[in-house]
C-alpha cells in the first residue's frame, strides 16, 4: 500500500495560490479570510492556529473573530457583519456552535459569495444543482487528492461512510458530477464491510478511530481517510486501521498528512477565488 | 409479484388535501398555484390539463400561465412576478424550458416559500441539509408511497437509478434522511444490472423505456418506476419491463397509475401548505 502524501499535494496548490494571491495584492485587494470561533476549545484553538500559519505562508490575511460562549443570536450577528463588510471575502465558523444551533442555520448567514467552507445550505443546494459554488473545504479536499492521483472516477464504484452536511454528502454529490457511482453508508447501513468490499475508491468518514479494518477493503481500493480523531497521548488518528489494511489497500491518504493539509490549503485556494471575483 | 395503487394513494392524499384546502377557503384564503408553461408541447399541454383536473378536484385554484416561445428573460420575469403576487401559493414551471435555460436558473426565480416542486437551488439546499422545504414532487411521491406500502427503510438498500436535479438526486437525499443506504447509478454505471440486484428498494428514473428487466432485480425487491416513456400509439411506458420482472420483484409501482397520479396530488399538497404558511 502506497501513502498519498496530502502534505505535498498542499503544497503544490499553496504555490499557486501565492501566486493568485500576490497578483490580487498588486492590484490593491488584499485577500481576507475571517474565521468565527464560537468556543474556547482546545481542538478549536489548535485548528484554527494551523488555519492562520497556512494563511500566513500563503498571504492570505486571516481575522479571528473569537467570541466567548455567545448566544445565537449573537453569533449570527457577528457573520451578517461579516457578510456586509467589503474588507473580507471569505468566512468560516467553527464548531462546536452555541447549544440549540445547527450548522446550516448559521450557515444561513454567511453570503454565499464568502462562504468558502460551503455552511451555507444555499452552497449546497447549488453544489447538488451543478452550479458554480464553492463546496465544503473537507468534500472538495476528498476529490482534489482523488484527482491528484490521477484517477478516472468515471463508472468507478466510490464508497461513502458518513452523511454530514459538511463531509459526507457533499462528498458524494462531487463524486457522482464526477461521473461515479456512489454510495453513501452510515450508522444504520447493514453489513458495512461488505458494502465497502466492493469499493473501488472508499471515502471514511465516520468519527470512529480505526474502525475500517481490511474487511472493508477491495483488493487495490483507494482510501480516503477524511477521520481526525483525537487520541489519549494528544495525537490523531483517522478513521481507518492503516496497518489492517496495508496488505489490501492500493494507496491510503495516511492521518495525519493526508486529507487535513489539503482541506486547509483549500480554504485559502477558496479565499483567494473569493477575493478575485468580489474585487472583480 | 404485487401492482402498488398508485391511484389510490392520490385518493387517499387528495382526501386529506380537500379537507385542508376548504377549511383555508372557509379563513379568506383560496390556495392557489400558478402554471408557468414556457412552451406549447402538447406532451406538456397534456400534464398541465392533468394538474389543472386535479386542482380542481380538492379545491385548489389553478392559474396557467401560457407563454409561447419566451426568452430565457421574459420567462424568469413572469416567475418574478409569481414570486411577488400575494395571490399565489405555489408556484411551477413546466419543461421544455427556452433554449440555453437550466431548471436551475430558472428555479432561481421561484422564491423558495412558493417553490412546491423544489426547482429552486435553494430548497435543493435545503432539502440535503435536513431542513423544512418542498422536495420536488416527483421525488417526494418515491418516498411517500414507500411509506405507504409501510416499508421501514432503515439499514434497506435503496438503489436509485438516475441523477437527475428533480428526481434522482432529490429522491436519494430524501432516502438517505430516512436511513436507508443508498447508491446512485447513471449512464456511466458499470454492471448495472448487478449493482441494482443487490437493491431492497430500486428507483427508475432513467428516461428509457423497459430498460430495467429481471437481472436487474433482487427477488422480493420493492420497484419503483419513475419513467414515463411515450410509445408510438400515444400511450405511456414506465423505465420498467413489467412483465419481465413479475417473477422476481415483490411490488411494482406501474405507469401509468403509479408515480403520477401520487405526485400531482403532492404538489396539491404543497400548495396547500404553502398556503397555509403564508396566510398564518
Amino acid at each position: 500500500m502506497r501513502n498519498i502524501d496530502g502534505r505535498a499535494m498542499g503544497k503544490a496548490i499553496g504555490a499557486e495560490v501565492t501566486t493568485a494571491a500576490a497578483k490580487l495584492e498588486a492590484e490593491g485587494t488584499s485577500p481576507t479570510l475571517a474565521v468565527v470561533v464560537p468556543t474556547n476549545d482546545e481542538a478549536t484553538a489548535w485548528y484554527v492556529r494551523s488555519i492562520q500559519r497556512t494563511a500566513a505562508r500563503v498571504g492570505v490575511n486571516c481575522r479571528i473573530e473569537q467570541l466567548s460562549s455567545p448566544s445565537v443570536g449573537e453569533l449570527t450577528a457577528v457573520l451578517d457583519r461579516l457578510s456586509l463588510d467589503e474588507t473580507v471575502h471569505g468566512v468560516i465558523c467553527q464548531t462546536p456552535l452555541p447549544e440549540g444551533a445547527t450548522l446550516a442555520q448559521v450557515g444561513e448567514h454567511i453570503v454565499p459569495r464568502k462562504d468558502v467552507d460551503g455552511a451555507n445550505p444555499v452552497s449546497l443546494g447549488r453544489l447538488a444543482a451543478g452550479m458554480d459554488t464553492f463546496a465544503p473545504a473537507t468534500a472538495a479536499a476528498v476529490l482534489e487528492i482523488l484527482k491528484r492521483e490521477n484517477l478516472d472516477l468515471s463508472g468507478k464504484h466510490v464508497v461513502v461512510i458518513g452523511r454530514s452536511n459538511v463531509v459526507g454528502k457533499p462528498a458524494a454529490l462531487l463524486l457522482l458530477a464526477e461521473n461515479a457511482t456512489v454510495t453513501v453508508c452510515h450508522s444504520r447501513t447493514r453489513d458495512l464491510a461488505e458494502v465497502c468490499a466492493r469499493a473501488d475508491v472508499l471515502v471514511a468518514a465516520v468519527g470512529r478511530a480505526e474502525m475500517i479494518t481490511g474487511a472493508h477493503i477491495k483488493p487495490g481500493a483507494v482510501v480516503v481517510d477524511v477521520g481526525t480523531n483525537p487520541t489519549d497521548d494528544g495525537g490523531l488518528v483517522g478513521d481507518v486501521d492503516a496497518d489492517a489494511i496495508a496488505e489490501r489497500a492500493g494507496a491510503l491518504t495516511p492521518v495525519p498528512g493526508g486529507v487535513g493539509p489539503v482541506t486547509t490549503m483549500l480554504l485559502m485556494r477558496h479565499t483567494v477565488d473569493a477575493a478575485a471575483r468580489q474585487s472583480g
